[in-house]
């Protein structure tokens, strides 16, 4: 997959070249490509922004800086390709959207600064993306995550045996707790389940497990997984109060 | 404030050193500390992570290199602090819980990475916080996104004129359009109620973009915005069918 960059803060992105991110880049399964388009100013001092008409406080971004950078990366490449904006208006970032963009061939990223960008930009944006509901000074921290999050659905990109589908929300339930390594620490045991070696009785809990975090801490994601009819049972129970 | 950052990785932290986080270093109004846990593995390999008890993929992060870690703060600064797990099981992120840890002395990160972390970690945490429902290598990334969201609120660190409070979300709507120079690019215009000078016909414009955009993109925010009796109209003329 080809990833294209913008961004005034080209120095940001040192995380993508560390661990998974790094191997990916390593083994070519990602050719990314940081791009400050500053140099596409067609201002004599390089400005990217100004003030905003009708007023008010604060610089935006101006369009034609991004839009020349995006035209240079067309001329290069002709494919087809998601150009995402980081908007905190846009859709919400999440699993299903990674997996998506995981499929595409090249994924161009803009990442805003500052106090805001002109809306033309968004006419640019095949994409309009936020990772949530707050602000960021720009969009380069949320780029690396989306990146993060959707290379790890590409072939090859984890490593041998693990795959993405197993992780939280796959099956639309939070992760059953773990264990490792000391059997007792500070007076915290594993449960003895886990030390058993019974796998049905341990593959049991685990499920157990899982519904029951996911009822206690999320439980809007219960309502769309997919739940057996023993799911239904365990969960009533835990519906239940207590015997006194 | 203070900031410590427990990771595997501290070299994924070189966008903390840029721009507006970088400046606020400068200035003093946060001393963000990134510590490399591996040092307080007992292990004489070093080695922080070990296979699930119960079988199954993966290595987990052991409870021994965090506790230690957090021992070694607390023994530097017996203050009091709030320890944040990374973690998808987690509570939203959002602006008002930006706002809430800007209010804070010290904050600890505690950065998961691999496939998961022993569960005994979970009660060395004050806070379990997740970025949004998508899966990560890593928690460095959304320490970094969450630093700066609330860096946002600490006074000084957003530059003169500038407050967090103006942003997006701040008052339950999303921000209204902005334009600057040029008038017209690429055959788009800037709305001509922005040239006119009309500062209070501007100003109810972008109020109703404001609220219109929000109703288009995110009618769930209207549920809990503080609204007026105009505003109340104008979204009922939204909501009616366009007149033939």
């Amino acid at each position: 997959m080809k990833i294209d960059i913008l961004t005034l803060f080209p120095n940001m992105f040192q995380a993508l070249n560390e661990s998974m991110l790094g191997k990916a880049q390593e083994k070519n399964l990602l050719q990314i490509n940081i791009c400050d388009f500053r140099q596409y100013s067609n201002d004599k001092h390089h400005h990217v922004d100004d003030t905003p008409y009708g007023g008010g406080a604060g610089m935006l971004l101006q369009p034609q800086p991004f839009y020349r950078a995006v035209d240079a990366i067309n001329q290069d490449d002709a494919g087809p390709k998601r150009v995402i904006l980081l908007d905190p208006a846009g859709q919400r970032f999440d699993q299903q959207l990674a997996q998506e963009l995981a499929q595409e061939q090249h994924l161009v990223f803009l990442c805003g600064h500052y106090e805001g960008f002109d809306y033309r930009i968004e006419q640019l944006a095949t994409d309009r993306v936020s990772i949530g509901d707050f602000v960021l000074t720009g969009g380069e921290m949320a780029a690396m995550m989306m990146i993060d999050a959707t290379a790890r659905f590409i072939p090859g990109v984890l490593g041998n045996g693990q795959s993405a589908y197993s992780d939280s929300f796959a099956q639309d339930l939070l992760e059953y707790p773990q264990y490792t390594r000391p059997a007792e620490y500070r007076g915290m045991k594993v449960p003895d389940v886990l030390l058993s070696g019974n796998h049905q009785k341990i593959a049991q809990w685990r499920h157990e497990q899982a519904l029951k975090r996911t009822w206690l801490q999320r439980p809007d994601l219960l309502a769309q997984a997919a739940l057996s009819s023993e799911d239904q049972q365990f969960l009533e129970k835990l519906n239940q109060p207590r015997q006194k």
